[in-house]
């Protein structure tokens, strides 16, 4: 396996109620195909603090990184990091860096509450980042995020240079209008069997009123994606419709 | 506990590549909530049999209820259902009603891929729904729904008179505009601590380039989540900043 694995645990009440639509997930899952590295799970969990600790023990152990989005404001609700030095058996303590850069920079406005999102495990590294103040923070194998999305996406890009890099994980996509994943099941699994290293995926959608398919050939073998492809598309073609390359539309 | 809880269990290569956008988690929590249902978790795992297998047995055994999505077409990625079969440890077999069904309505193009769709787990119950000719299916306390999100959520519609029900989990959302958590977070604990039954959620947002947040009480004691509301709302109008009632925005 020549690709880090990777997993994301969002902590939040808000995903879970249905308030808020989670967009988290696809950012971070883009960024880390970017880098070779290999989303392998994802986890939704309430801001509850048990809950919390066994799964960033649980995903932290399984998979070479975890990144977590959530709960480290200044709020009560907010007890991601707590949980984080728990998880660890560490202290948790305020970051003397980021607690003099937090007071020069914010002044008067600088409070207990503020001051909490300077503490943090021992022995974290903040991720210092263009959209916020108060940083993020990695420990061991762990980063730890903002659940806000355009903070969670800065400290996604300042982190991004340190990460461990793996092949990169290309994909070509086909989609044919007016094709049913039933007629071409047979001939998609003929071309899978071909192809036992790639991942070839079948996606049915509809838009504008009507079915279509798309075909997603993914792997790290550039050359056998390719080819894979150009089955997936003579497939298409075999059932009278004209074949669309590039990005497949969504459902 | 009057709730009953839930997790929904994504089984997606497309969401964790980045491909697709998950917007299942959102319907179904929002699904849930109307019933008084208790989302409690949310799992995305791979296209592979073994982690299929044991997130449902876990999720099974966790919650009194799990949803999954995706996985159930025609096409040789299409595991769930004897992963789901193996989970339980019974056999997979054809469904005999969901099969005289699909081979009257779809004739000539009832192949042998098709007829995968009409074999379940045995003791399965058929999902029928307005959106597809293939239905889902419940076993046990776990319904095995589509991916697409369209027929995923005539299956939920078809489920949701079968469903258990508990108290109506109420929610009531005041925002600021202008308003920094760090400003209010310790106004914000004594609130929650005097309603300490209640969920007092507490979410920045962005619009229009200018931060805010959300002010979110959530039970299922709908006078004490208004009483909370009000003093959230004198809490935002202490600071100088006039309350907007209502759905929140999202970040």
């Amino acid at each position: 396996m020549s690709n880090p694995t990777a997993a994301i645990l969002i902590i939040g009440n808000e995903i879970l109620s249905g308030r808020t639509q989670d967009v988290n997930v696809q950012f971070i899952a883009q960024s880390l195909a970017g880098l070779g590295i290999k989303l392998q799970e994802v986890r939704v969990v309430p801001d509850i603090a048990a809950r919390i600790i066994s799964a960033v023990n649980e995903l932290r152990a399984s998979y070479d990184m975890l990144f977590t989005t959530g709960g480290i404001g200044p709020t009560h609700d907010d007890i991601t990091s707590e949980c984080v030095a728990a998880a660890f058996g560490v202290p948790w303590e305020l970051n003397e860096e980021t607690d003099r850069e937090m007071r020069e920079r914010m002044g008067d406005r600088y409070n207990a509450a503020r001051q909490r999102m300077a503490t943090m495990p021992r022995g974290s590294v903040p991720i210092k980042n263009e959209a916020s103040i108060a940083p993020g923070f990695t420990i061991a194998n762990v980063h730890v995020m903002a659940g806000v999305p355009r903070i969670m996406q800065a400290m996604m890009k300042a982190l991004e240079p340190s990460l461990p890099r793996g092949e990169r994980i290309e994909m070509r996509a086909v989609h044919g209008f007016g094709v049913m994943e039933g007629a071409i099941a047979e001939g998609l699994a003929a071309i899978q069997a071909r192809f036992p290293h790639l991942d070839l995926g079948s996606y049915p959608f509809k838009r504008d009123g009507a079915w279509g398919v798309a075909l997603v050939a993914k792997g790290t073998d550039l050359s056998a994606i390719e080819d894979a492809a150009k089955q997936a598309t003579d497939l298409i073609a075999a059932q009278g419709v004209e074949p669309i390359q590039g990005e497949p539309v969504s459902s």
